[in-house]
């Protein structure tokens, strides 16, 4: 059986992001960045003044001063003539800094009365002005590819003056749910039956990751059912299986996809909840088989669909975000099998991160599995460790699953 | 001037969360539920099998011994017949466990002849089968009123069989960016303008709210014109404006609001960036008048409008990330303003979050603001920090914006 770690790197090996597409600037939000993006101009423009006050010369700028006040430059409308001797200009924050000018009276240091503005506190040249460029200048790359784009970066992007962004396109995500004991909420269930819940949770999960998910109809137990709903999957860029991965008897996803030339890489992993996965190729589609305890299945999609997605995405750096705490209830030797131990988050009287695991881990509920703020990562004969321990946790609350 | 703290209790006193409505279970994700959400079945709905292997009677589950296998029950068509003394049933994880059983052989500890199957490892009774009702029970709340529902939430809410959720309508943002000085991108610029960058930047924040963002066009400096624009938000559930919220003469966004009946709550803050922050009223509608500049706007939004639009869109409990990190570097004491300084994030080499103030402060700086990953709490008056110092650091990189 494969690691978790080494399943990971060997899913995500062959996967590469998908291509640009042209969005406008709002539609950016939360897409990966195809391109860097490059300031199209120079932030500020010009010098601008950083305060509300009047423009002058420094060398007027003596307290106790008298200057005329020829004009006034609001944002938007530049002073057109030029500032002399014992002359000043109202300016704003943002105004372009008159032609003859070079430093800022702050307005609550200065007395107007009519045409004229008194000094109260002496000027120093230069003061109270942002420099053209301060921000950003032409060409300088503001935005590396790879980076999800944040409000800011909107914000960002479009004072740098563009209207449209090259982000990659949203993988699309072909989600095929098995079983005869399933039926979708709301619909007639077969005695002892289940209600359909991995095919959505994993939709969900898909758009958490930035895809876009199309969960295909329900595919009974039988190959040639699961082999026809496969063929949906052709024009996508990834598959999900739930459901028939495990070794009985009855495990038809293999079975099913094989008669479309499926190529399996591998299918056993040493975790839990977990361990038969199914990873491989449908063609030229990456498939991931998952299985189809709903707690197991959501549990394999965190540790391996979410950094597949993220680099189909295109999404540079980590996804998964670990972090450690400390344990809030001792845990038990751990056998052969990474364990994935489902755990509340709080703090303890110094502010530091504590895991507690539910008492019961059974893989079959979904309900705690949901409460769950954080996985606790026990790796294969990882020793019993006593409350307080520190240990690797992932924290399911930031992903946004 | 108010406190940071007084003014955000004073825009959110007034607020209340949006009405009902009713999305499909796939559209719920992401969105914040409006009722607790009931199981409609019990989970498992029977006891069931766990693992893959045989049902058989604890009674004759000694090792060595020898059943008759009678059958076979896979996930979805249980066996219909009543299992008697020396009779075994093949059993798959899932399995309604059949009449006259109550315990499961292991797949692993049987040896399968035709139709007779050896027990290898003594049995105890009641082994590997789920009882009825152990994930949850008809009737039991699983999702409290004001989650934002996860992508397990959303396979919990299937498995509990609910194909409609009941959520908050989307709140309706309008947002409105005035002044002489700006254009959208792409589009001509008046001289030594700017591109408008926090309309954009406001509407993705609100989207990451989970609002619905309208972005008004441009109003110009003009009382009119504002109020002509300001009209457009009577059906809103929340007005923002951007622009003209400051100390001069040319501060129209009051004068503008105030021909169409706007009430105003307060306009100053004691904090930085920031400072001029307009709260009131337009009518039956919550206005939030941010500063033009782009750094100033946005971490006025971060502090005041998320949580605003939290707040309508009915989610329970803080939404904004505080944490505690060390000084990557000394910072100076502070004046009277609640400050907030642009950081970056890291580790230090015990593992402690260590939050690094840039070293340009300056609220232009909007290509720093996209860069940080949070911002550094400094209360009104704090001292002087060295680096290393603990202070509490407000995460953007949480925050999805």
């Amino acid at each position: 059986m494969l690691s978790v770690e080494e399943a990971r790197s060997r899913i995500l090996a062959p996967l590469e992001p998908t291509s640009a597409e042209m969005v406008a600037l709002p539609e950016a939000f939360g897409r990966v960045a195809a391109a860097p993006i490059a300031a199209r101009r120079t932030q500020p423009p010009l010098d601008v003044s950083a305060m509300d006050g009047f423009a002058l010369r420094a060398d007027d700028g003596a307290k106790g001063a008298r200057l005329a006040v020829i004009g006034s430059a609001p944002a938007g409308h530049p002073f057109a003539g030029q500032v002399g001797p014992g002359e000043a200009v109202r300016i704003f924050t943002g105004s372009v800094i008159p032609a003859g000018t070079d430093a800022i009276l702050l307005q609550e240091d200065a007395s107007e009365e009519g045409a004229v503005v008194t000094i109260r506190e002496t000027v120093t040249a230069g003061q109270h002005i942002r420099r053209a460029g301060q921000d950003f200048r032409e060409d300088e790359t503001l935005i590396t590819a790879g980076r999800k784009l944040s409000a800011r970066d909107i914000g960002l992007a479009a004072a740098a003056n563009h209207p449209w962004i090259a982000v990659h396109r949203r993988p699309r995500v072909a989600i095929l749910a098995t079983g005869d004991e399933i039926a979708l909420p709301g619909e007639a269930l077969p005695p002892g039956g289940i209600v359909s819940s991995n095919a959505h949770a994993l939709a969900a999960l898909a758009r958490a990751a930035g895809s876009e998910p199309t969960v295909l109809p329900i595919a009974r137990d039988d190959p040639a059912a699961i082999a026809e709903a496969a063929e949906s999957a052709r024009a996508m860029d990834y598959l999900v299986t739930t459901g028939g991965a495990s070794v009985g008897e009855y495990d038809l996803v293999q079975a099913g996809l094989s008669q479309r030339g499926f190529a399996l890489d591998f299918w056993k992993i040493a975790m839990r909840p977990g361990k038969p996965l199914i990873a491989g190729h449908l063609g030229e589609v990456p498939t991931l088989g998952l299985p189809g305890n709903p707690v197991s299945a959501m549990v394999c999609a965190i540790l391996f669909l979410l950094p597949a997605l993220a680099r189909l995405s295109g999404l540079a750096g980590e996804v998964l975000p670990n972090e450690e705490a400390r344990l809030g209830a001792p845990v038990r030797a751990n056998d052969a099998r990474a364990d994935h131990l489902r755990a509340k988050l709080g703090r303890d009287a110094a502010g530091r991160l504590v895991a507690t695991p539910f008492a019961r881990q059974d893989s079959s509920l979904l309900r705690l599995l949901a409460e769950a703020d954080a996985l606790i990562l026990r790796p294969p004969h990882a020793p019993a460790l006593a409350a307080e321990a520190v240990v690797p946790v992932l924290r399911l609350d930031r992903l946004g699953i």
